[in-house]
């Protein structure tokens, strides 16, 4: 109790000061009053709805049909929920549990009540939205921490700050639509004992969660900062954009995840923006990440821009918050399923709201991009607010275009300089190469790795997360300890493991110092798109440099992938390099042989997961290795040294309660190797229909990969085609300058050409 | 050689007789000339379409818009296919090689092009037609068996006959079209080197494919006929009607499927409609062979209904043909994907162009089901005849209603009286349980199964075929071994296994003999759906009587089933009961081992191709087991034995050329018992969502699952929700009267009701 008395006393400065004005409409008075100042404050709405905007949907309704269908789904929604009654139960579970469902769902509620009331002007929304409001003041003022003890920082109504602060965010939303139906009394009880002491429980009470740059800090500050500027608090606002002032953490200590709680002392929103994106709009921790913080970034920023227009926050770090939307769908594959980098969920897609958000937003106050417009189509949804009515009134006036994706480069870090993540696209293929940093508490140790897809569906797989995310009965829907044991480890990756160690050893303390550094991107030249970046961090005393290319040739069916890994250690090593295809096998060019018995191929570092399903040596210059995956067809080319053996494994060993995707790769090792390069193309290729029985093209068109030069400056492949076509590819592994003039003998014949590849 | 000349001697006098009326049309001369009867010679095409047919296709062109769109698909294809030119390479390869898939193209084309010739009036298709068939008289008159050896059956431009009657079926069509476009000469010379000889072939050459009742007949049968009708050859006519005449073959003989080859002399299209359907149309090898057998059934018959309508085809076996199409299309999931019953690829869909023929037939010779007419806008195609224009048509005027999908029961046996498979259905749910006859060769062992599908997504799976059909890579597209060693085995369906043997001893000989009996199948009420069979033969001396229930219930979420299997033997038996579920395991009411190192299961009739993942003992009165699957939720409540063991398994074991899917079940293991009773629900419940990340509705809710009463009269279970609520479901194990009246003292409390089962 000692606490809530604390805080008690601490506001009432901010009672006084906001029942000055609690009375008044378009006020303009600017007033400070212990430090604080208060600039405009307008009328309610003002924060994401306008009192403008309103006008203005009111006199559209009825003619914009994207609106008006998003208007009538949520208006029957919180009909519906209405009728049910209101329920605030005493916190008790973890996600997925019955309180933590009511609190989530009460939030979207309450929010979507409040704009409803706005836009349909029927008090029975505001009254939902009060009755449950003061509810909530009821129980918050004398409710303890959540009794579930996991997180790093708890919260009141959730089990961590997080939720809490998922829900505020949402609640300042609902708080201001009400905010003139409500009696000045009956705001002064809400603020005093339900808003302000919530924004200091997630925030001064819980610095562990609140003074971070993270993307749990942002929905903090977000909350903290948009419930400020309803209150027009701007102890508030301050603490939102800059943190807690004067407040200087442990840099050591770590979170849940294994991150560092506050490395290098930076806090609020505006580090956040600053710290995790990338001039580029790349989020440090990838798409599913900054999709999930997205909406804090983008509802906060659009609330500052509507109170506090001075303060240019679009356009802050050069517009970077918009460019990240246009980098976050640039993230996703054809569905607009975003690519599972680091700890990301399979399936979240932009079909998300916090992506409708982001995309009317950025229509909005970005460029009105058209493109943006058919997403919204698909999306069929929008805002219920001024950015909703813009993109509704663009797809009625019939603007929308395709929204183009093609080959991205998207630099991380702060500067940029920090690696990044390459994206190739050449009609239905698409290849993500990841050379960043480690991307916070939920990178993966993967330097160097990609992943395959055709057309939407996963051809060579990134694992993604071990988690059930908000699936109860999965460890809480938290992340699993396979998570770690499994997921984030390097063999889980399709890059080099060397010596049966992850990168950096799995350790975040070495891993979030290093970063890889791009070699070149290209992609002016439609047919050859070429990412090459190197790692020398990841194992001490050895480089790796990767060129990842996909080439479309007249003699290939699809375009093809060319992957270069090149290997330069000062000792022998063990390199083990896995194809994590999805699908079933069809063919080898090789004998194998399968055990009777699985057995995991190691005792640790995501080893201790795979079983070995099979094994076989390389017999041949090339080994050949074609499978099916929803009904198209592939084959990898690799060139083999005689010394491989060739693995076939299968996730899913000591996994006790069958937390993994039993899920497959063929495996490349080589031993006590120093130098080496693993060359390999991927295609594909035609298709198979269940329904016609017609397979189209099933066999792979390459009939001869070969290592035609390789010298430290030098790599040269050529690639013969059935149709006894010979292509080479020549990377230039050290001076990747684009005018550079290169001159080259192979084989007798020479090669001249500018830049960092050549292909002919 | 010998044999060629043979042939050619034999058709002497078809040649001459053709040649008599070649010359003339609208022909209505009936002569009989060495025991033939020419009838009604029409003018051509007079096959599938029809003089008048292609008259009022010409007038519609235009304005009938699926109609039309077929029709430009069609021409598409075939022009870019004219632009290429032909190619009639000499036969060498396996399905899925070239020479195979060019043949296969070749007949598509021949039959479409012929059509476009009709339709468009544009010779430059029949001049296509007429090239590519003047080149395959040119190869086939001295062409050998195909070197390929595999098949009971070789054909000469495919491996097997099968194959060749394919493509004779639709290259009667095409040479219907262009009938009157060639020369006398070049119909002699085409009819003498090319289709009389290659009738022959498939048929008096190769009893052993054509003298049965099996679907490979079927196509062969419907070869012979068309070509007759076409050439007016009543001697090939009366050889597809009833089979080679005064034939007998060795009743003991088997084919490569292990079927017999000719067990009781029956032969011919007639015996084909009369032995495999029922009444009620059902197929006795399931509807994947029945949407293969479906074409040549239909087509034939269509073109019998054009040129000998006085056979009344339509209306044979009281119109048997055309309610095998509704039992057919029945016979599909929500997604029109069929059942994969016996030997059936998954994919398998009403969109396979058979289909389109069965629809378009059976919306035009039966009653104009508008229900049709909504597949056929689906299937967004329609025939390029007098049945597709009238499709067409019907979808021109708004005709088309939904294809309602109700609980079925279809009965098995040419009388109806070999049991057969019922499916129930409520909302979302789907179930099929399986009490058939043995289903010919592409039978599996697999009495009293049953598979759940939500929504046309599998839950509860049978696993089909163990085969890759026209995927040259696998076999030759061919069945795989673990055909016979796993997917027609006992314990790789959902049904009981004894003693680690299959059904029959997994013996077709025995299994041929024998099928289930219905007990009672009732769809009268909409809440309660029910289906019981009985078991006597699969293991002699024990018995086994299934009933299965969709439940409807206002206290649950979704329908649910209810799985009552009562088991009586003369002896001691170990029962394995296995749930085949798919998706990922959620969690348990009971602890469980995993093994370090994963074994098989058994070393024979199945077990060998199953790893054991999990082991453990049932702890409490129900055993509960819940899965998420495609963002669905689903639990197993099951009644335990204290004696019962739990196994989690996995397919894939001795299995070395990975051509199994690693995929899991449940299975309870009773050991030393005679009589039992398994007794389990299956809930489906709630949604996952990856892209809101919330779960609704994630757990069961049965508290209690009890067996209160089992006599050999009556089985009575208590069902008890969350909610508190208990409900009883009564079935009468001996007397299914429908009308008669039960009286039944359970616990004290007295039941009365009429009928076979009680629900209350």
């Amino acid at each position: 109790m000692k606490l809530i008395q604390s805080i008690t006393l601490k506001i009432v400065p901010v009672v006084l000061l906001i029942s000055l004005f609690s009375c008044k409409e378009e006020v303009t008075v600017v007033s400070k009053e212990e430090g604080k100042t208060v600039s405009e404050q307008g009328a309610h709405p003002n924060l994401i709805l306008t009192a403008q905007g309103v006008k203005d949907i009111r006199a559209q309704l009825g003619s914009i049909p994207i609106f008006d269908a998003s208007l009538k789904a949520v208006q029957e929604e919180v009909d519906a929920e209405i009728a049910l009654g209101i329920d605030t139960p005493i916190p008790h579970d973890y996600s997925g549990g019955y309180t933590h469902v009511r609190h989530k769902s009460n939030m979207l509620m309450l929010q979507k009540a409040g704009v409803l009331y706005q836009i349909l002007d029927d008090e029975k929304y505001a009254k939902y939205v009060k009755d449950m409001l003061i509810q909530y003041e009821a129980m918050y003022k004398t409710l303890p921490l959540h009794p579930k003890t996991r997180s790093y920082a708890r919260g009141k109504l959730f089990w961590q700050c997080l939720n809490d602060a998922n829900w505020l965010v949402y609640v300042s939303q609902a708080y201001d639509c009400v905010y003139n139906y409500l009696s000045e009394e009956e705001r002064n009880k809400l603020e005093a004992n339900l808003f302000k002491p919530f924004a200091d429980h997630i925030s001064v009470d819980s610095p562990q969660f609140y003074q971070r740059v993270h993307n749990h800090s942002t929905w903090g500050n977000a909350a903290v900062g948009m419930i400020g500027l309803v209150m027009n608090d701007e102890e508030l606002i301050d603490r939102a954009l800059y943190g807690i002032k004067d407040l200087k953490l442990d840099t050591e200590e770590k979170d849940d995840d294994g991150g560092f709680l506050n490395k290098d002392g930076k806090a609020g929103f505006l580090a956040n923006i600053e710290e995790p994106f990338s001039p580029d709009g790349y989020y440090n921790e990838g798409p599913y990440y900054q999709r999930y913080a997205m909406y804090p970034f983008l509802i906060f920023a659009e609330g500052l821009h509507n109170v506090k227009p001075e303060l240019k926050i679009f356009e802050y770090k050069e517009g970077v918050l918009l460019k990240s939307i246009n980098a976050l769908l640039n993230l996703s594959d054809a569905d607009g399923d975003f690519f599972p980098l680091n700890d990301g969920q399979k399936g979240m897609s932009y079909y998300n709201d916090a992506l409708v958000t982001a995309t009317d937003i950025s229509y909005y106050f970005g460029k009105q991009d058209p493109g943006l417009l058919s997403i919204a189509e698909k999306q069929n949804k929008v805002l219920l607010d001024d950015s909703g009515l813009a993109v509704a009134l663009g797809i009625k006036k019939g603007l929308a275009k395709p929204f183009e994706k093609k080959s991205i480069n998207l630099s991380d870090g702060p500067e940029g300089t920090q690696g990044g993540v390459g994206i190739l696209r050449n009609e239905d293929i698409e290849l993500v190469f990841k050379y960043a940093a480690q991307g916070s508490s939920h990178g993966h140790y993967d330097k160097l790795s990609y992943s395959l897809y055709e057309n939407g569906e996963e051809v060579i797989q990134d694992y993604g997360l071990a988690r059930f995310v908000n699936i109860e009965q999965k460890g809480g829907g938290n992340y699993l300890k396979e998570n770690k044991t499994w997921a984030k480890q390097t063999i889980a990756h399709n890059t080099v493991t060397q010596n049966e160690t992850s990168h950096f050893e799995g350790k975040y303390e070495i891993g979030s110092q290093h970063h890889s550094v791009l070699h070149y991107f290209s992609s002016d030249n439609d047919n050859v798109q070429v990412a090459s970046a190197k790692e020398v961090n990841a194992y001490p005393g050895t480089e790796m440099l990767r060129t990842m290319a996909i080439i479309k040739d007249a003699d290939f069916d699809k375009p093809y992938v060319l992957d270069i890994m090149k290997v330069v250690s000062n000792k022998a090593n063990q390199y083990d390099f896995p194809y994590y295809f999805l699908g079933q096998v069809l063919n080898t060019n090789f004998e194998y042989k399968v055990p009777e018995t699985l057995r995991a191929l190691g005792s640790k570092n995501g080893y201790q997961h795979l079983y070995l399903e099979g094994t076989a040596k390389s017999e041949k210059e090339n080994t050949k290795f074609s499978w099916l995956n929803k009904g198209k067809f592939y084959s990898l080319t690799t060139v083999s040294n005689a010394n491989d053996d060739i693995l076939f494994t299968r996730i899913g060993a000591n996994d006790p309660e069958f937390n993994l995707r039993r899920e497959a790769a063929l495996m490349l090792r080589r031993k006590n190797t120093e130098n080496t390069l693993f060359v390999s193309a991927i295609e594909a290729h035609g298709s198979y229909s269940p329904v016609s029985e017609s397979a189209v093209n099933s066999n792979s068109a390459i009939t001869a990969l070969k290592i035609v030069l390789d010298t430290e400056d030098f790599t040269a492949i050529a690639i013969t085609n059935v149709n006894g076509t010979t292509k080479l590819f020549i990377t230039a592994n050290t001076d990747a300058d684009k005018e550079v003039r290169h001159n080259l003998k192979i084989n007798g014949k020479e090669y001249e050409w500018s830049g960092p590849y050549c292909f002919k």
